[in-house]
Protein backbone atom coordinates (compact mmCIF):
# COMPACT_ATOMS: atom_id res chain seq x y z
CA UNK A 1 0.00 0.00 0.00
CA UNK A 2 1.34 3.28 -1.04
CA UNK A 3 1.47 6.57 1.06
CA UNK A 4 -2.00 7.86 1.11
CA UNK A 5 -2.41 11.96 0.48
CA UNK A 6 -3.90 14.56 1.92
CA UNK A 7 -3.56 18.60 1.36
CA UNK A 8 -4.06 20.65 4.82
CA UNK A 9 -4.31 24.51 4.08
CA UNK A 10 -3.14 25.80 7.75
CA UNK A 11 -6.22 27.28 9.40
CA UNK A 12 -5.40 30.61 11.31
CA UNK A 13 -6.93 28.88 14.54
CA UNK A 14 -4.30 26.17 14.52
CA UNK A 15 -1.69 28.70 15.04
CA UNK A 16 -0.69 29.72 18.87
CA UNK A 17 1.20 33.24 19.83
CA UNK A 18 4.55 31.75 18.76
CA UNK A 19 3.40 32.56 15.00
CA UNK A 20 3.17 28.59 14.51
CA UNK A 21 1.27 25.67 13.99
CA UNK A 22 0.28 24.46 17.67
CA UNK A 23 2.23 21.04 18.21
CA UNK A 24 -1.27 19.08 19.20
CA UNK A 25 -2.77 20.33 15.76
CA UNK A 26 -0.24 17.35 13.96
CA UNK A 27 -2.57 14.78 15.51
CA UNK A 28 -5.41 16.20 13.92
CA UNK A 29 -3.80 16.36 10.87
CA UNK A 30 -2.79 12.72 10.98
CA UNK A 31 -6.15 11.44 12.05
CA UNK A 32 -7.67 13.58 8.42
CA UNK A 33 -4.78 11.82 6.95
CA UNK A 34 -5.44 8.17 8.32
CA UNK A 35 -9.08 8.42 7.55
CA UNK A 36 -8.47 9.34 3.67
CA UNK A 37 -5.53 7.13 3.17
CA UNK A 38 -8.09 4.70 4.83
CA UNK A 39 -11.01 5.55 1.97
CA UNK A 40 -8.90 5.87 -0.73
CA UNK A 41 -7.68 2.20 0.04
CA UNK A 42 -11.27 1.05 0.34
CA UNK A 43 -12.04 1.61 4.43
CA UNK A 44 -14.40 3.53 4.83
CA UNK A 45 -14.08 4.76 8.74
CA UNK A 46 -17.10 6.72 9.38
CA UNK A 47 -19.07 3.00 7.84
CA UNK A 48 -16.89 0.87 10.15
CA UNK A 49 -17.98 3.41 13.34
CA UNK A 50 -21.96 3.25 11.82
CA UNK A 51 -21.33 -0.96 12.22
CA UNK A 52 -19.99 -0.51 15.71
CA UNK A 53 -16.41 -0.80 15.34
CA UNK A 54 -14.11 1.81 16.46
CA UNK A 55 -10.31 2.77 16.19
CA UNK A 56 -8.95 4.61 19.24
CA UNK A 57 -5.61 5.60 19.38
CA UNK A 58 -3.46 3.89 22.14
CA UNK A 59 0.06 5.43 21.69
CA UNK A 60 1.00 8.66 19.41
CA UNK A 61 4.59 10.31 18.92
CA UNK A 62 5.64 13.17 16.69
CA UNK A 63 9.11 14.66 15.66
CA UNK A 64 8.64 18.56 14.80
CA UNK A 65 11.43 19.31 12.45
CA UNK A 66 10.35 22.46 11.17
CA UNK A 67 7.88 24.66 12.28
CA UNK A 68 4.67 25.17 9.84
CA UNK A 69 3.33 29.01 9.70
CA UNK A 70 -0.73 30.16 8.79
CA UNK A 71 -1.62 29.58 5.10
CA UNK A 72 1.04 27.26 4.31
CA UNK A 73 -0.02 24.66 1.98
CA UNK A 74 1.07 20.98 3.98
CA UNK A 75 0.99 17.59 2.36
CA UNK A 76 -0.25 15.00 4.91
CA UNK A 77 0.76 11.30 4.24
CA UNK A 78 -0.22 7.99 6.28
CA UNK A 79 1.02 5.05 5.88
CA UNK A 80 -0.19 1.58 7.39
CA UNK A 81 3.10 0.55 9.43
CA UNK A 82 1.78 -2.96 10.78
CA UNK A 83 -1.11 -4.45 11.31
CA UNK A 84 -1.95 -7.71 13.00
CA UNK A 85 -6.10 -8.14 13.80
CA UNK A 86 -6.16 -6.62 17.25
CA UNK A 87 -3.65 -3.61 16.44
CA UNK A 88 -3.14 -1.00 13.76
CA UNK A 89 0.22 1.15 13.71
CA UNK A 90 0.02 3.56 11.24
CA UNK A 91 3.29 6.33 10.30
CA UNK A 92 2.93 9.78 9.26
CA UNK A 93 4.71 12.51 7.19
CA UNK A 94 4.23 16.65 7.00
CA UNK A 95 5.84 18.16 4.27
CA UNK A 96 5.00 21.97 3.57
CA UNK A 97 4.04 21.79 -0.69
CA UNK A 98 5.84 25.18 -1.42
CA UNK A 99 9.59 23.80 -0.58
CA UNK A 100 9.39 20.42 0.06
CA UNK A 101 9.98 21.18 3.51
CA UNK A 102 10.09 18.30 6.14
CA UNK A 103 8.00 19.18 8.97
CA UNK A 104 7.51 16.47 11.11
CA UNK A 105 7.02 12.24 11.21
CA UNK A 106 5.19 10.61 13.49
CA UNK A 107 3.11 7.66 14.72
CA UNK A 108 -0.26 6.47 15.98
CA UNK A 109 -1.26 3.09 17.30
CA UNK A 110 -4.84 1.78 17.40
CA UNK A 111 -6.75 -1.29 18.55
CA UNK A 112 -9.84 -2.20 17.34
CA UNK A 113 -12.19 -1.85 19.84
CA UNK A 114 -16.39 -2.42 19.93
CA UNK A 115 -19.20 -0.07 20.92
CA UNK A 116 -18.30 -0.67 24.37
CA UNK A 117 -14.60 -0.23 24.13
CA UNK A 118 -13.76 -3.59 24.27
CA UNK A 119 -10.70 -5.00 22.12
CA UNK A 120 -12.24 -7.36 19.33
CA UNK A 121 -10.26 -8.45 16.49
CA UNK A 122 -11.47 -7.21 13.20
CA UNK A 123 -11.85 -10.05 11.46
CA UNK A 124 -14.78 -11.21 13.98
CA UNK A 125 -16.74 -8.26 13.55
CA UNK A 126 -15.55 -6.53 10.35
CA UNK A 127 -14.33 -9.72 8.17
CA UNK A 128 -14.57 -7.91 5.04
CA UNK A 129 -12.86 -5.10 6.27
CA UNK A 130 -10.15 -7.43 7.50
CA UNK A 131 -9.61 -8.94 4.24
CA UNK A 132 -8.95 -5.91 2.41
CA UNK A 133 -6.94 -5.34 4.75
CA UNK A 134 -4.62 -8.18 4.65
CA UNK A 135 -5.09 -8.05 1.14
CA UNK A 136 -3.35 -4.00 0.91
CA UNK A 137 -0.71 -5.46 2.40
CA UNK A 138 0.63 -8.46 0.84
CA UNK A 139 0.18 -6.92 -2.20
CA UNK A 140 2.48 -4.48 -0.24
CA UNK A 141 5.03 -6.76 0.61
CA UNK A 142 5.34 -8.63 -2.87
CA UNK A 143 5.54 -5.00 -4.12
CA UNK A 144 8.35 -4.26 -1.69
CA UNK A 145 10.47 -7.73 -2.32
CA UNK A 146 11.15 -6.21 -5.89
CA UNK A 147 12.86 -2.73 -4.88
CA UNK B 1 -30.59 32.71 40.19
CA UNK B 2 -27.10 34.49 40.47
CA UNK B 3 -24.28 34.18 38.25
CA UNK B 4 -22.45 31.37 37.96
CA UNK B 5 -18.70 32.31 38.35
CA UNK B 6 -16.22 30.27 36.69
CA UNK B 7 -12.27 30.38 36.95
CA UNK B 8 -10.27 30.28 33.17
CA UNK B 9 -6.35 30.17 33.20
CA UNK B 10 -6.16 31.11 29.43
CA UNK B 11 -4.30 27.92 28.12
CA UNK B 12 -1.27 28.59 25.44
CA UNK B 13 -3.20 26.22 22.64
CA UNK B 14 -6.20 29.06 22.88
CA UNK B 15 -3.90 32.29 21.39
CA UNK B 16 -3.35 32.84 17.96
CA UNK B 17 -0.56 34.37 16.17
CA UNK B 18 -2.27 37.84 17.04
CA UNK B 19 -1.17 36.71 20.55
CA UNK B 20 -4.35 37.23 21.88
CA UNK B 21 -7.24 34.60 22.58
CA UNK B 22 -8.61 32.68 19.66
CA UNK B 23 -11.73 34.20 19.37
CA UNK B 24 -14.17 31.02 19.19
CA UNK B 25 -12.54 29.54 22.53
CA UNK B 26 -15.00 32.09 24.37
CA UNK B 27 -17.84 29.45 23.05
CA UNK B 28 -15.50 26.79 24.99
CA UNK B 29 -15.27 29.01 27.79
CA UNK B 30 -19.24 29.99 27.93
CA UNK B 31 -19.94 26.04 27.63
CA UNK B 32 -18.00 25.58 30.84
CA UNK B 33 -19.14 28.38 32.88
CA UNK B 34 -22.68 27.06 31.63
CA UNK B 35 -22.09 23.43 32.79
CA UNK B 36 -20.55 25.13 35.87
CA UNK B 37 -23.73 27.21 36.28
CA UNK B 38 -26.07 24.56 36.17
CA UNK B 39 -23.99 22.16 38.43
CA UNK B 40 -24.19 24.66 41.16
CA UNK B 41 -27.56 25.27 40.83
CA UNK B 42 -28.14 21.81 41.22
CA UNK B 43 -28.21 20.36 37.68
CA UNK B 44 -25.99 17.76 36.59
CA UNK B 45 -26.18 18.05 32.58
CA UNK B 46 -23.26 14.99 32.41
CA UNK B 47 -26.42 12.89 34.44
CA UNK B 48 -29.02 14.14 32.32
CA UNK B 49 -26.80 13.10 29.17
CA UNK B 50 -26.62 9.72 30.68
CA UNK B 51 -30.52 9.94 31.08
CA UNK B 52 -30.76 10.92 27.35
CA UNK B 53 -31.25 14.60 27.57
CA UNK B 54 -29.28 16.84 25.45
CA UNK B 55 -28.79 20.52 25.13
CA UNK B 56 -27.77 21.24 22.08
CA UNK B 57 -27.05 24.97 20.79
CA UNK B 58 -29.19 26.45 18.44
CA UNK B 59 -28.28 30.13 18.25
CA UNK B 60 -25.02 32.21 19.98
CA UNK B 61 -23.61 35.57 20.20
CA UNK B 62 -20.61 37.19 21.36
CA UNK B 63 -19.39 40.60 21.69
CA UNK B 64 -15.51 41.04 22.10
CA UNK B 65 -14.80 44.16 24.59
CA UNK B 66 -11.03 43.61 24.82
CA UNK B 67 -8.69 40.64 23.97
CA UNK B 68 -7.38 38.14 26.53
CA UNK B 69 -4.04 37.06 26.81
CA UNK B 70 -1.87 33.68 27.48
CA UNK B 71 -1.88 33.24 31.59
CA UNK B 72 -4.67 35.36 31.83
CA UNK B 73 -7.15 35.13 34.81
CA UNK B 74 -10.74 34.63 33.45
CA UNK B 75 -14.14 34.66 35.38
CA UNK B 76 -16.43 33.67 32.98
CA UNK B 77 -20.17 34.10 34.55
CA UNK B 78 -23.05 32.77 32.67
CA UNK B 79 -26.95 33.07 34.19
CA UNK B 80 -30.26 31.77 32.40
CA UNK B 81 -31.71 34.60 30.88
CA UNK B 82 -34.87 32.59 29.57
CA UNK B 83 -36.63 29.28 30.23
CA UNK B 84 -39.55 27.95 28.50
CA UNK B 85 -40.24 24.15 28.73
CA UNK B 86 -38.71 23.26 25.30
CA UNK B 87 -35.87 25.65 25.49
CA UNK B 88 -33.37 28.07 27.02
CA UNK B 89 -31.46 30.78 27.08
CA UNK B 90 -28.21 31.68 28.77
CA UNK B 91 -26.10 35.24 29.02
CA UNK B 92 -22.46 35.50 29.55
CA UNK B 93 -20.09 37.78 30.58
CA UNK B 94 -15.93 36.89 30.32
CA UNK B 95 -13.67 39.72 33.05
CA UNK B 96 -10.05 39.60 33.31
CA UNK B 97 -9.53 38.91 37.17
CA UNK B 98 -6.38 40.96 37.47
CA UNK B 99 -7.86 44.47 36.41
CA UNK B 100 -11.85 43.87 36.06
CA UNK B 101 -11.64 44.59 32.67
CA UNK B 102 -14.44 43.50 30.48
CA UNK B 103 -13.37 40.89 27.64
CA UNK B 104 -16.51 39.83 26.34
CA UNK B 105 -20.61 39.17 26.57
CA UNK B 106 -22.57 36.85 25.11
CA UNK B 107 -25.52 34.45 24.85
CA UNK B 108 -26.49 31.44 23.84
CA UNK B 109 -29.88 29.62 22.86
CA UNK B 110 -30.58 25.83 23.27
CA UNK B 111 -33.41 23.56 22.85
CA UNK B 112 -33.98 20.30 25.03
CA UNK B 113 -33.33 17.05 22.74
CA UNK B 114 -33.63 13.39 23.28
CA UNK B 115 -30.90 10.91 21.65
CA UNK B 116 -32.33 11.00 18.11
CA UNK B 117 -31.92 15.01 18.35
CA UNK B 118 -35.54 15.91 18.45
CA UNK B 119 -36.67 18.20 20.46
CA UNK B 120 -38.88 17.64 23.72
CA UNK B 121 -40.44 19.29 26.73
CA UNK B 122 -37.67 19.00 29.35
CA UNK B 123 -40.54 18.65 31.69
CA UNK B 124 -41.93 15.22 30.29
CA UNK B 125 -38.44 13.73 29.64
CA UNK B 126 -36.79 14.94 33.26
CA UNK B 127 -39.08 16.86 35.63
CA UNK B 128 -37.25 16.66 38.37
CA UNK B 129 -34.87 18.98 36.53
CA UNK B 130 -38.00 20.95 35.15
CA UNK B 131 -39.02 21.97 38.46
CA UNK B 132 -35.96 22.84 39.75
CA UNK B 133 -35.58 25.05 36.86
CA UNK B 134 -38.77 26.49 37.27
CA UNK B 135 -38.26 27.35 41.51
CA UNK B 136 -34.53 29.29 40.90
CA UNK B 137 -36.06 30.96 38.08
CA UNK B 138 -39.09 32.10 40.30
CA UNK B 139 -36.67 32.93 43.29
CA UNK B 140 -34.97 35.30 41.39
CA UNK B 141 -37.91 36.71 40.03
CA UNK B 142 -38.87 37.59 43.55
CA UNK B 143 -36.13 38.64 44.35
CA UNK B 144 -35.77 41.21 41.79
CA UNK B 145 -39.21 42.47 42.25
CA UNK B 146 -37.58 44.20 45.02
CA UNK B 147 -34.84 45.76 43.43
CA UNK C 1 -18.44 40.49 -5.13
CA UNK C 2 -20.39 36.70 -5.27
CA UNK C 3 -19.85 34.18 -2.46
CA UNK C 4 -16.76 33.06 -2.05
CA UNK C 5 -16.72 29.20 -1.52
CA UNK C 6 -14.44 26.67 0.55
CA UNK C 7 -15.16 22.75 1.12
CA UNK C 8 -14.62 21.52 4.37
CA UNK C 9 -14.48 17.97 5.27
CA UNK C 10 -15.45 17.22 8.97
CA UNK C 11 -13.07 16.23 11.01
CA UNK C 12 -13.24 13.41 13.79
CA UNK C 13 -11.74 16.10 16.33
CA UNK C 14 -14.77 18.65 15.47
CA UNK C 15 -17.22 16.74 16.63
CA UNK C 16 -18.20 16.20 20.16
CA UNK C 17 -19.46 13.29 22.09
CA UNK C 18 -23.47 14.29 21.03
CA UNK C 19 -21.95 13.19 17.50
CA UNK C 20 -22.41 16.01 15.85
CA UNK C 21 -19.71 18.80 14.90
CA UNK C 22 -19.06 20.98 17.90
CA UNK C 23 -20.92 24.50 17.35
CA UNK C 24 -17.66 26.17 17.96
CA UNK C 25 -15.93 25.24 14.97
CA UNK C 26 -18.75 26.41 12.81
CA UNK C 27 -16.26 29.92 13.65
CA UNK C 28 -13.24 28.47 12.34
CA UNK C 29 -15.14 27.20 9.45
CA UNK C 30 -16.13 30.93 8.77
CA UNK C 31 -12.62 31.94 9.31
CA UNK C 32 -11.30 29.45 6.58
CA UNK C 33 -14.03 30.35 3.91
CA UNK C 34 -13.40 34.50 4.82
CA UNK C 35 -9.48 34.03 4.08
CA UNK C 36 -10.14 31.95 1.16
CA UNK C 37 -12.74 34.17 -0.37
CA UNK C 38 -10.60 37.45 0.50
CA UNK C 39 -7.58 35.28 -1.57
CA UNK C 40 -10.34 34.62 -4.42
CA UNK C 41 -10.60 38.54 -4.59
CA UNK C 42 -7.16 39.13 -4.83
CA UNK C 43 -6.65 39.67 -0.62
CA UNK C 44 -4.49 37.86 0.55
CA UNK C 45 -4.72 37.70 4.40
CA UNK C 46 -1.31 36.75 5.48
CA UNK C 47 0.23 39.24 3.45
CA UNK C 48 -1.40 41.87 4.99
CA UNK C 49 -0.22 40.35 8.58
CA UNK C 50 3.27 40.40 7.16
CA UNK C 51 2.68 44.46 6.45
CA UNK C 52 1.22 44.97 9.82
CA UNK C 53 -2.57 44.95 9.57
CA UNK C 54 -4.85 42.77 11.16
CA UNK C 55 -8.33 42.07 11.35
CA UNK C 56 -9.26 40.75 14.72
CA UNK C 57 -13.42 39.98 15.23
CA UNK C 58 -15.53 42.23 17.65
CA UNK C 59 -18.63 40.44 17.03
CA UNK C 60 -20.14 37.29 15.99
CA UNK C 61 -23.06 35.35 15.54
CA UNK C 62 -24.36 31.92 14.11
CA UNK C 63 -27.55 30.12 13.88
CA UNK C 64 -27.56 26.44 13.22
CA UNK C 65 -29.98 24.84 11.17
CA UNK C 66 -29.30 21.58 11.11
CA UNK C 67 -26.54 19.32 13.08
CA UNK C 68 -23.59 18.29 10.93
CA UNK C 69 -21.72 14.87 10.99
CA UNK C 70 -17.99 13.23 10.87
CA UNK C 71 -17.25 12.89 7.09
CA UNK C 72 -19.90 15.09 5.78
CA UNK C 73 -18.71 17.42 3.42
CA UNK C 74 -19.71 20.98 3.47
CA UNK C 75 -19.66 23.89 1.56
CA UNK C 76 -18.68 27.13 3.76
CA UNK C 77 -19.94 30.21 1.41
CA UNK C 78 -18.99 33.92 3.17
CA UNK C 79 -19.61 37.56 1.54
CA UNK C 80 -18.54 40.79 2.82
CA UNK C 81 -22.05 42.38 3.83
CA UNK C 82 -20.61 46.09 4.61
CA UNK C 83 -17.35 47.79 4.30
CA UNK C 84 -16.68 50.91 5.67
CA UNK C 85 -12.74 51.93 5.97
CA UNK C 86 -12.44 50.94 9.50
CA UNK C 87 -14.51 47.63 9.94
CA UNK C 88 -16.08 45.03 8.03
CA UNK C 89 -19.02 42.72 8.40
CA UNK C 90 -18.83 39.32 6.62
CA UNK C 91 -21.61 36.79 6.54
CA UNK C 92 -21.90 33.08 5.90
CA UNK C 93 -23.67 30.10 5.28
CA UNK C 94 -22.56 26.39 5.41
CA UNK C 95 -24.20 24.02 3.42
CA UNK C 96 -23.74 20.25 3.56
CA UNK C 97 -22.95 18.87 0.06
CA UNK C 98 -24.73 15.82 -0.32
CA UNK C 99 -28.08 16.94 0.29
CA UNK C 100 -28.08 20.78 0.10
CA UNK C 101 -29.14 21.03 3.45
CA UNK C 102 -28.25 24.37 5.14
CA UNK C 103 -26.30 24.12 8.38
CA UNK C 104 -25.67 27.03 9.63
CA UNK C 105 -25.87 30.86 9.03
CA UNK C 106 -23.58 33.09 10.38
CA UNK C 107 -22.26 36.96 10.44
CA UNK C 108 -18.38 38.29 11.96
CA UNK C 109 -17.49 41.95 12.58
CA UNK C 110 -14.30 42.87 12.26
CA UNK C 111 -12.44 46.43 12.58
CA UNK C 112 -8.91 46.89 11.14
CA UNK C 113 -5.83 47.00 13.66
CA UNK C 114 -2.49 47.76 13.63
CA UNK C 115 0.57 45.26 15.56
CA UNK C 116 -0.23 47.51 18.70
CA UNK C 117 -4.13 46.14 18.03
CA UNK C 118 -5.06 49.86 17.49
CA UNK C 119 -8.19 50.33 15.01
CA UNK C 120 -7.00 51.78 11.84
CA UNK C 121 -8.32 53.14 8.34
CA UNK C 122 -7.58 50.32 6.32
CA UNK C 123 -6.85 52.97 3.60
CA UNK C 124 -4.41 55.04 5.56
CA UNK C 125 -2.24 51.37 6.12
CA UNK C 126 -2.80 49.64 2.80
CA UNK C 127 -4.26 51.87 0.24
CA UNK C 128 -4.45 49.59 -2.43
CA UNK C 129 -6.06 46.57 -0.59
CA UNK C 130 -8.24 49.51 0.76
CA UNK C 131 -9.22 50.44 -3.71
CA UNK C 132 -9.68 46.81 -4.23
CA UNK C 133 -12.80 46.06 -1.49
CA UNK C 134 -13.73 49.74 -2.47
CA UNK C 135 -14.03 48.54 -6.35
CA UNK C 136 -15.64 45.47 -5.56
CA UNK C 137 -18.03 46.94 -3.57
CA UNK C 138 -19.07 49.06 -6.30
CA UNK C 139 -19.14 46.46 -8.54
CA UNK C 140 -21.15 44.37 -7.00
CA UNK C 141 -24.39 47.21 -6.10
CA UNK C 142 -24.03 47.88 -9.76
CA UNK C 143 -24.25 44.02 -10.45
CA UNK C 144 -27.56 43.89 -8.02
CA UNK C 145 -28.85 46.64 -9.29
CA UNK C 146 -29.54 45.09 -12.60
CA UNK C 147 -31.27 41.77 -10.67
CA UNK D 1 11.92 18.81 41.98
CA UNK D 2 8.72 17.27 42.66
CA UNK D 3 5.72 16.23 40.24
CA UNK D 4 3.27 19.54 39.77
CA UNK D 5 0.20 18.92 39.94
CA UNK D 6 -2.49 20.84 37.78
CA UNK D 7 -6.49 19.69 38.21
CA UNK D 8 -8.45 19.65 34.83
CA UNK D 9 -12.21 19.47 34.51
CA UNK D 10 -13.08 17.53 30.95
CA UNK D 11 -14.78 19.96 28.70
CA UNK D 12 -17.45 19.05 26.48
CA UNK D 13 -15.37 20.35 23.50
CA UNK D 14 -12.90 17.99 24.16
CA UNK D 15 -15.09 15.24 23.68
CA UNK D 16 -15.44 13.61 20.62
CA UNK D 17 -18.28 11.54 19.12
CA UNK D 18 -16.24 8.05 20.75
CA UNK D 19 -17.62 9.77 23.68
CA UNK D 20 -13.98 9.84 25.17
CA UNK D 21 -11.46 12.98 25.60
CA UNK D 22 -9.96 13.45 21.83
CA UNK D 23 -6.52 12.30 22.10
CA UNK D 24 -4.77 15.08 20.88
CA UNK D 25 -5.87 16.64 23.66
CA UNK D 26 -3.73 15.29 26.72
CA UNK D 27 -0.94 17.47 24.65
CA UNK D 28 -3.16 20.74 25.83
CA UNK D 29 -3.25 19.35 29.61
CA UNK D 30 0.24 18.75 29.28
CA UNK D 31 1.33 22.06 28.44
CA UNK D 32 -1.08 23.23 30.96
CA UNK D 33 0.67 21.07 33.94
CA UNK D 34 3.55 22.01 32.62
CA UNK D 35 3.29 25.81 32.78
CA UNK D 36 1.81 25.57 35.91
CA UNK D 37 4.89 23.04 37.17
CA UNK D 38 7.29 25.94 35.98
CA UNK D 39 5.15 28.88 37.77
CA UNK D 40 5.33 26.42 41.30
CA UNK D 41 8.78 26.24 40.91
CA UNK D 42 9.51 30.45 40.02
CA UNK D 43 9.21 30.21 36.45
CA UNK D 44 6.71 32.17 35.06
CA UNK D 45 6.91 31.42 31.16
CA UNK D 46 4.56 33.80 30.06
CA UNK D 47 7.85 36.87 31.45
CA UNK D 48 10.24 34.06 29.86
CA UNK D 49 8.24 34.98 26.04
CA UNK D 50 7.85 38.41 27.54
CA UNK D 51 12.13 38.44 27.82
CA UNK D 52 12.18 36.81 23.97
CA UNK D 53 12.76 33.49 25.29
CA UNK D 54 10.57 30.47 23.88
CA UNK D 55 10.15 26.97 24.80
CA UNK D 56 9.06 25.43 21.43
CA UNK D 57 8.03 21.60 21.16
CA UNK D 58 10.60 19.07 18.70
CA UNK D 59 9.20 15.71 20.50
CA UNK D 60 6.60 14.04 21.86
CA UNK D 61 5.07 10.96 23.07
CA UNK D 62 1.65 9.44 24.78
CA UNK D 63 0.49 6.28 25.88
CA UNK D 64 -3.28 6.12 26.75
CA UNK D 65 -4.03 3.53 29.21
CA UNK D 66 -7.79 4.68 29.81
CA UNK D 67 -10.40 6.46 28.75
CA UNK D 68 -11.00 9.94 30.27
CA UNK D 69 -14.67 11.43 30.07
CA UNK D 70 -16.88 14.61 30.16
CA UNK D 71 -16.58 16.60 33.45
CA UNK D 72 -14.01 13.83 34.99
CA UNK D 73 -11.45 15.60 37.23
CA UNK D 74 -8.03 14.65 35.93
CA UNK D 75 -4.92 15.21 37.53
CA UNK D 76 -1.87 16.36 35.30
CA UNK D 77 1.66 15.93 37.03
CA UNK D 78 4.56 17.48 35.25
CA UNK D 79 8.18 16.79 36.10
CA UNK D 80 11.47 17.78 34.61
CA UNK D 81 13.30 14.70 33.41
CA UNK D 82 16.29 16.24 31.69
CA UNK D 83 17.74 19.52 31.11
CA UNK D 84 20.71 20.66 29.69
CA UNK D 85 21.32 24.11 28.78
CA UNK D 86 19.62 24.19 25.17
CA UNK D 87 17.12 21.57 25.78
CA UNK D 88 14.30 20.07 28.30
CA UNK D 89 12.76 17.01 28.67
CA UNK D 90 9.10 16.68 30.57
CA UNK D 91 6.89 13.77 31.58
CA UNK D 92 3.67 13.70 32.68
CA UNK D 93 1.06 11.25 34.27
CA UNK D 94 -2.87 11.97 33.92
CA UNK D 95 -4.68 10.74 36.42
CA UNK D 96 -8.86 10.55 37.54
CA UNK D 97 -9.30 12.19 40.75
CA UNK D 98 -12.31 10.08 41.33
CA UNK D 99 -11.05 6.74 41.27
CA UNK D 100 -6.99 7.36 41.15
CA UNK D 101 -7.18 5.62 37.26
CA UNK D 102 -4.70 6.28 35.29
CA UNK D 103 -5.10 7.91 32.06
CA UNK D 104 -1.97 8.76 29.86
CA UNK D 105 1.94 8.86 30.33
CA UNK D 106 3.74 11.22 28.32
CA UNK D 107 6.63 13.08 27.30
CA UNK D 108 7.72 16.33 25.12
CA UNK D 109 11.07 17.47 24.60
CA UNK D 110 11.74 20.91 23.81
CA UNK D 111 14.65 23.70 22.59
CA UNK D 112 15.16 26.95 24.33
CA UNK D 113 14.66 29.58 21.18
CA UNK D 114 14.57 33.12 20.47
CA UNK D 115 12.15 35.34 19.13
CA UNK D 116 13.82 34.31 15.31
CA UNK D 117 12.99 30.79 16.63
CA UNK D 118 16.95 29.68 16.42
CA UNK D 119 18.21 27.40 19.22
CA UNK D 120 20.04 29.59 22.42
CA UNK D 121 21.33 27.93 25.60
CA UNK D 122 19.39 29.75 28.49
CA UNK D 123 22.06 30.57 30.19
CA UNK D 124 23.20 32.89 27.58
CA UNK D 125 19.76 34.71 27.49
CA UNK D 126 18.12 34.53 30.94
CA UNK D 127 20.74 33.06 33.23
CA UNK D 128 18.61 33.65 36.47
CA UNK D 129 16.42 31.56 35.16
CA UNK D 130 19.03 29.01 33.85
CA UNK D 131 20.73 28.84 37.54
CA UNK D 132 17.26 28.33 38.80
CA UNK D 133 16.60 25.53 36.99
CA UNK D 134 20.11 24.27 38.17
CA UNK D 135 19.39 24.83 41.66
CA UNK D 136 16.08 22.67 41.14
CA UNK D 137 18.05 19.99 39.50
CA UNK D 138 20.82 19.80 42.13
CA UNK D 139 17.82 20.06 44.92
CA UNK D 140 16.28 17.22 43.61
CA UNK D 141 19.19 14.67 42.87
CA UNK D 142 20.49 15.08 46.41
CA UNK D 143 16.85 14.27 47.48
CA UNK D 144 16.77 11.31 45.49
CA UNK D 145 20.27 9.99 46.74
CA UNK D 146 18.50 9.56 50.24
CA UNK D 147 15.23 7.60 49.10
Amino acid sequence: MDWGETRINVRYQETDQMGVVYHANYFVWFEVARTEMMKKNGFNYRELEERGVMLPVVDVSCKYHHPSKYDDHVIVRARIKEYKGIKINIEYEAIREQDGKLLATGETKHVWVNKELKPVRLEKIANDFHNALQDLITIEAKGRSYV
